[in-house]
């Protein structure tokens, strides 16, 4: 039987929002693997905020996305065929398999991935990159100690979500802004927050001020923009400021806003810091035990956020940007 | 005899570069002295950026100088009339004098210097709070390393040339930013930085990939603005922004202007810290004798830029700004 392989491929770089003509959707032949790799079905992609800055030219953590090249995405799929010992047709794996029906890696390239302990999604979620960044960025970076005013930006995000549920497990105060009564209500509600702020209808710098009476200990900051001048102006002594993402400024199409309060930094012996996930790698499976442990207890809850279709990935990507996710977006690319 | 204390008042709030109008020069009565106070003929100023900063209302590290008081300085005076055992009449003290004559403290707010260790002055400079800040904030929060670049703005300046210095004795590259040939010459020359740019003249951004071709490690920033974006754009992986000043913002009459290269910091997991030198009172005796040493040994030099006359403090202020002192700025009030 020869499959066929419909991928979506960087047809162009975007200037500001990323259109449909950017984006070139086409079929391709499947090659025969060789030693060592394996052939995976795509069942599930995890759509990100970064993914807009891999599609940039320039220098940054991670090579960008060549013109006519699959577009990068992390995903889980399910092993087709296998050339290597590690690994074996019909396990679960994850790894950068690309927007595209099928993805040909190394065995190296794949981490397998025990279905028996979450659902799938949540591989891409909790357990996954944004869990990643949340935990190793908020714990190493972050450095909570309990008592702190932790305020977390995107916070019902796949990221934001997890950095608020586990500084209340380390026993902070913990503010989330987000966009819209619905998201509040949830990380009040369902999360455990302590508060939330709607960026959308309330006047930040003011919520800020009333939720957060004592000042601003930790900053867990995804959105950037407005958002992280008006809690600069908040900060406290010795406050720390976790740098995870800036979505409020991808798809400027004029220079990224630089936080016009910096100087609070100075006047605070605070830190502002940028974190990237890959660099806890070596990591990733002492945390993985520990979240699925707050999992198990009911401490730490996932949201999924799951739309339809390989050819919808160009407008799945938009909702990210416009906000209409509502937890980690996943698009499903096949049933297995 | 009766003393007749000139004083320079703070007269109103400045709006961008202070004008001679947002001061008052007054001659005031001095009053007897009571227990436990001290009596200082005041015999220099030390004239610092920071002292902008104090002119605002408003939150900062240290409460704003009051309208129609003495506006606050450090300087080095010497002691007319004791009432502490800890101090003699004829000792030479310093501490915040203020832009006045004389001056009036309790003896725990001196300290006493021995200026059989080295020139006045330079326990304005070297041995002084701009020293300490550089110490302390290069050494604790700069985190040098052997082998590292390491770039320095205000270069000439009294805090930026200690910090230079001090990244050679550490076995740092050292590229220092400053205003005109001159003051490039000395850093090179008389200094031992490895280079030096004029931003006066050179592009910054193609200075800084020539001077610094492996990208640069730590930045010790006093100036802000363009020059903390420059940099920004060409920092290393892991590392160290020190936020000491921001001299091209302080006269600013719209917003300051944020580093819009900040997320560079999450690309190259780096981190800007603030500092403030008051953090570490508990440790200057420490940090002197330290750089009391390198002076004695010819590794640490001091320059000073000595004004003449109390009622020029207005104008004599306003060089700092410009960048018309070579070498730490300082007022003359006084002979002994």
């Amino acid at each position: 039987m020869k499959l066929i392989n419909k991928q979506v491929k960087l047809n162009s770089r975007p200037i500001g929002l990323p259109k449909l003509s950017d984006w070139e959707i086409a079929d391709s032949d499947i090659v025969q693997i060789v030693d060592g790799q394996v052939l995976v079905k795509v069942l599930m992609l995890s759509i990100d905020p970064a993914m807009r800055g891999w599609m940039n030219e320039g220098k940054s953590y991670i090579e960008p996305v060549g013109l006519g090249q699959v577009m990068r995405a992390g995903g889980i799929g399910i092993v087709v065929e296998s050339r290597h010992d590690s690994i074996k047709q019909g396990d679960h794996v994850s790894g950068l398999l690309g927007v595209q029906q099928y993805s040909i890696l190394a065995a190296k390239e794949l981490t397998r991935v025990d279905s028996s302990l979450a659902p799938l999604p949540v591989f891409l979620s909790t357990l996954g990159m944004p869990g990643m960044t949340a935990y190793f960025g908020f714990l190493n970076t972050g450095l909570p100690k309990a008592g702190e005013t932790v305020v977390v930006s995107g916070a019902a995000g796949a990221v934001g979500s997890v950095v608020g549920q586990i500084a209340k497990i380390k026993g902070c105060h913990v503010v989330g802004i987000a966009g819209g009564e619905d998201k509040c209500k949830y990380l009040v509600d369902e999360l455990g927050f302590d508060s939330a702020i709607d960026y959308k209808s309330d006047n930040l710098s003011k919520a800020l001020r009333a939720h957060c009476p004592k000042g601003i200990d930790i900053f867990f900051d995804n959105v950037g923009g407005e958002t992280l001048d008006a809690v600069l102006a908040q900060i406290r002594y010795k406050a720390r400021i976790v740098i995870c993402g800036a979505i409020s400024q991808y798809n400027n199409t004029q220079a990224v806003k630089g936080p016009s309060n910096y100087l609070s930094l100075l006047v605070n012996r605070a830190r502002m810091e940028g974190i990237v996930v890959f660099d806890n790698a070596a990591h990733y499976k002492e945390a993985a035990t520990e979240m699925a442990g707050w999992i198990a207890s009911g401490k730490l809850k996932s949201r999924e956020h799951i739309e339809q279709g390989l050819q919808n990935f160009p407008e799945v990507l938009l909702k990210l940007f416009r906000g209409e996710n509502f937890g980690k977006l996943i698009l499903k690319v096949a049933d297995e």
